[in-house]
């Protein structure tokens, strides 16, 4: 089957807070050592892999574009175009950003954790404006299009992810360009959930590990042609099994 | 008078090939630790003057990328949109590129040798498409409009960097964002001469010290309306000597 067009997922690596156990979203936080780590570890799998990143999409979130930065500076492609969107983001945790992972698990029990975390189509409670953790005055969502979210569920997040597949990403894989997203673990989940059609049930099994480049082989109508694979697939497996570890601390 | 627009310009740090003493030009060498060090403090005075930037124009060279990600990380803006273009790298260096600066003076004498640095409309000999420093098959230039440049003078540097500067950077600041721009000691030096109108005589006795951001206030029309200022004045002066040094040892 002819497969023309390259597409390269990449989740960016261990931040400050996942050291902290804390829920991010859409706290701007950074990449801890061991992320920077695995961002060179990826830049390193790129070039053995011989890939060549024509364009690069990150969110607007520092710890995707740190990723992106030394990733691509390792694999000696930093000059490639670079395009930001904040619908690459990581789904808005809604008023549980800030908040302490275990104790969230102990004050509200495994149910309503597990749900928060991983239904397809319960948010989590909106975020105050006011809270310290409340993007509502940070520049730079000002101008985006409609309100800024105050909390999401994946729904939400292929919702407003998928519109930029459509009318971004996919000009640039029709274009012949090999297309680097450097993103997050719900927005990533997002995108493969749709490359991939995977049901609203079974989309909450999926994990994707950190820091291992995911190569897509796409057709015309980006379609995969084949299964997705990891850079490092035995890495990947170890990586996947931890983050789906960390709903059951 | 009225200033509504604020540009910042940045020179890279120093380069491998600076602490060898090797010219440089379209070469895309990394940064030295050096280099990394001054584009750490670079981002340290951004945030001490409170200047918050909005987009990065940067040239497709990777000291220049390198140096504008670090200054942008520092200050918390790593999440600007971000531009490049091959109309704001280093001025093309011809077949000097690689070679030894002091062998240079030495094997061609002080005339001659301060004529290719810093002549207005003297370009080196041009570079042959199979000298090892030549870009003529880097893929980062497949497309640009005419053919890629195989020597060039300061002269030649403002003739296909004045066309970027109009037809993309002043409508950024015409839409009233802070414009950082970050390149090469001669493609801002080209900027600056046309900013501040000065002679093609005058303009061999300007140089741009490394790794201090430089600050335009501009009207209307993209005129200075007081003269440019660095954000470090006395280590400006400092690095602007040692530029200018270079050529005298």
């Amino acid at each position: 089957m002819s497969s023309p067009y390259t597409l390269i997922l990449l989740r960016h690596g261990n931040s400050d807070w996942n050291q902290k156990n804390l829920f991010t979203g859409w706290v701007d936080v950074r990449l801890s050592d061991q992320g920077v780590a695995e961002a060179t570890r990826a830049g390193e799998l790129l070039t053995e892999s011989g890939l060549t990143p024509d364009v690069l999409y990150t969110s607007v979130l520092t710890r995707a574009i740190q990723t992106a930065n030394i990733a691509l500076d390792v694999a000696d492609r930093a000059w490639i175009p670079v395009k930001r969107s904040w619908r690459l983001n990581e789904r808005h945790y809604g008023a549980l950003q800030g908040k302490d992972k275990a104790q969230t698990l102990a004050e509200y029990g495994a149910e309503q954790f597990q749900t928060w975390r991983r239904s397809f189509d319960v948010p989590p409670p909106e975020i105050d404006d006011n809270d310290e953790y409340s993007q509502a005055k940070d520049p730079r969502y000002v101008g985006i299009d409609g309100d800024i979210p105050r909390t999401e569920c994946l729904k939400d997040v292929i919702e407003r992810m998928l519109p930029y597949w459509e009318s971004d990403i996919t000009g640039d894989l029709a274009a012949g360009k090999t297309v680097l997203v450097t993103a997050h673990g719900n927005s990533l989940r997002a995108l493969v959930k749709h490359l991939d059609d995977i049901s609203d049930d079974d989309i909450a099994e999926l994990n994707i590990p950190t820091g291992i480049p995911l190569v897509y082989r796409l057709d015309e109508n980006f379609r995969p042609t084949q299964p997705a694979e990891y850079l490092d697939p035995e890495a990947a497996a170890a990586g996947a099994a931890a983050v789906a570890a960390q709903g059951k601390k």
